[in-house]
């Protein structure tokens, strides 16, 4: 078995399909930044009652916040081929909408590092709009979750991105 | 110190607004099953060279499963109040859909619990779809998740549910 | 290498010293509950900033009562040799004293499984300490967690234990 | 958006290559067990200054057993297609064989599910084998992890295993 | 849906009391040093017994100081608004303490970043002496944790602390 | 309680056999890569069934190279002692070896950082094969993992590292 060198390894079997983490080491680390968004859409009566503090979990706006931001943090370990970065700045924002009805959520992530926080800032609206749902799924169970999307990123040699 | 005993602590002070997670010990464990859904919708050129597997984080489909396989097993840690559950099902299937343009995705997931699994369901079909924008991102930044909801649950004493 | 078989392993090697998750099947799944106990203590200036709202960093209160619900589900990650339990329900309490100054932390936790939960509520108090300790601490340096310890357990086989 | 509804998301499209969390749901929670084995093979001399307690980076033994047994509560974590299980006994044994020369390790886990604990057993072999390397690696870079293979299950309907 | 836009959103709703991980992207990075205390008190004849290696679990101090180090990588995991940080050392010692009787506990951590790592100190600490309740508490259920504190930090631009 | 100052704690009580994590902040961030490979043996029979697609649990390589590639990024939570680094890329690479007969699995790790990623890449190859053995377990569950070792590393103070 000793003798079974690693050279019987195929040095390039980059395969077309295989998934990998790319290899950013190449990039200098910038202050990177994105804000993401997304909305949770509900019956009229679910965001009253949410609004004066009537959902059964308890503060609702307050944990789904907290959920976002430190879901952020935990974005490497979700999203397979994300890179583990340090992040400097998480700021989740949650708005009651008449219109929707329902909530617009925010999140902008900041880094310093060799690639983007797109993923985190995604995540935070993501986990942020999933923790909302859950607390207010005793009033409603249709609840729905949309739009979430990039609204902008910027730093890095790829250009800025700001959705039109 | 070791005068102020813990009788000087208030037994009943469960505010309105506090977070809490809501006591499911006198319900009893059953099978209970849930099914989600969501959408990642993008321009055709994107779902093309996907399906053509030109994304060039590899293998995008295989990846976004397991992601949000491996997700709905973190959902007591991203989402506060969740109870943490064995699970004894997770299957998270993703189709190409030309209509859209995109991907629609549908999680089911199934637990003997004293709870329901309708956040592991959501959460994993909300991390397969970050995981589906992350693995693309590099082709359109526009791309958009929505539709995330509940499409039935049962077991458990509130009833089933099933999106009219 | 293939002759090397398993029985050259002792089989009780099980030496005083080493460090081992107990067994515990023996045991019945019954409903146990624990509550814990803790303190910060800190300058009244602090204690009345918190109160006033103008902590630094956002909502001291929420944010503690769900670091440490979301601890406690975290206990057997944390603690070697804890096991890996579902839990039931998880209820945080914050209150301000005056007298200390400071903040009183309380701790519940029930499980229906085959050993106990003080820890996790031991270490939902600790959590919810240290991150009142992080929201505050540009306000003080100081301040110190103190009094973190078991006020009463119930459910079985060892008999319920009250602290006198 | 709103009509276009769950059902055109074909019911049965279970391709034969898509990786699943299979249902275990049908099957008894009884009590299982499983034990892994493997070998950590290195010079005498590495052997011996472990033995001696000169490993730079403080007690190998002890480490790597705590590490093995942490890594065990985190197989579903790990592993994509493991279900999340509670756990009931986690005892990892480490000894040294100066025939190898080096270290054997053998881990044996309990549970009262579902489903087997094969993983969480090679998953403790591994990850105590992984923890041994790094406490010693200053002293020796070749060292070499080997042998890591199932010895015995017993529980569940597909019958005991025992390597012959 | 489609049309509404992001433009939607307030931009400025950075509310009093909402939770937020500050953005530190301005300070420079620079190596920081934290260092905190703590003690556990116990029964002379718990402390005994610890020191005579009598502890049902196995072997305390050991395996206090690895959850203290392995708990202090896990800080922003635990504590909402800490940022995650590399580490660049990781110290915990334990030592009887016959007077008190019981434990002191201190923790050491260095990161060379924009932010300093007390929360990672004070987590180390907190989760040893939780380690060292969990290891003894078949001997004793009344230990109580305490004295958990800064005792000094460098680095940074706010200036040196040291605890008087 | 309040005048047992943190002097009493003394200074040096860095113990020969205790762990700790070393101090890296001496060292320079650099560019360090490293290579790690393993296998996994099986039956002949076991092998062509995988190649052909039928395994029960579904894609047994795309499930194992990305279990690899996320288990790179939880090192620092498995190994006690191993630094947490940003990793820039990490690659896992699985072949069929007919004369094995099973897999060869290599993985390769890299970060700009004051400390290697040799655990990194070895526990990338560790974790892929355990999820490959349980991806096929049901068809063989006397595969064996076998020749983890480190075939490279370079960058660092300490020189490069090339397998003989």
């Amino acid at each position: 078995m000793q003798n079974q060198n690693s050279q019987s390894f195929p040095t390039h079997i980059d395969a077309a399909g295989d998934a990998r983490m790319v290899d950013v080491s190449a990039k200098s680390p910038t202050v990177r930044v994105a804000t993401a968004e997304g909305r949770v859409r509900m019956e009229e009566t679910t965001l009253k009652a949410i609004e004066a503090g009537n959902a059964p979990k308890g503060d609702v706006l307050a944990t789904a916040r907290l959920a976002g931001i430190m879901a952020a943090k935990q974005t490497a370990g979700l999203i397979p081929l994300c890179h583990p970065l340090p992040l400097q700045k998480i700021d989740v924002q949650i708005v009651a909408d008449d219109q929707l009805p329902g909530y617009q959520i925010q999140a902008t992530v900041k880094t310093k590092a060799e690639t983007g926080v797109e993923m985190e800032a995604l995540t935070a609206v993501s986990v942020a709009a999933l923790t909302l749902y859950d607390m207010a799924k005793a009033l409603e169970k249709s609840m729905e979750i949309e739009g979430i999307r990039l609204v902008r990123k910027t730093g890095g040699k790829s250009g800025d991105y700001r959705r039109s």
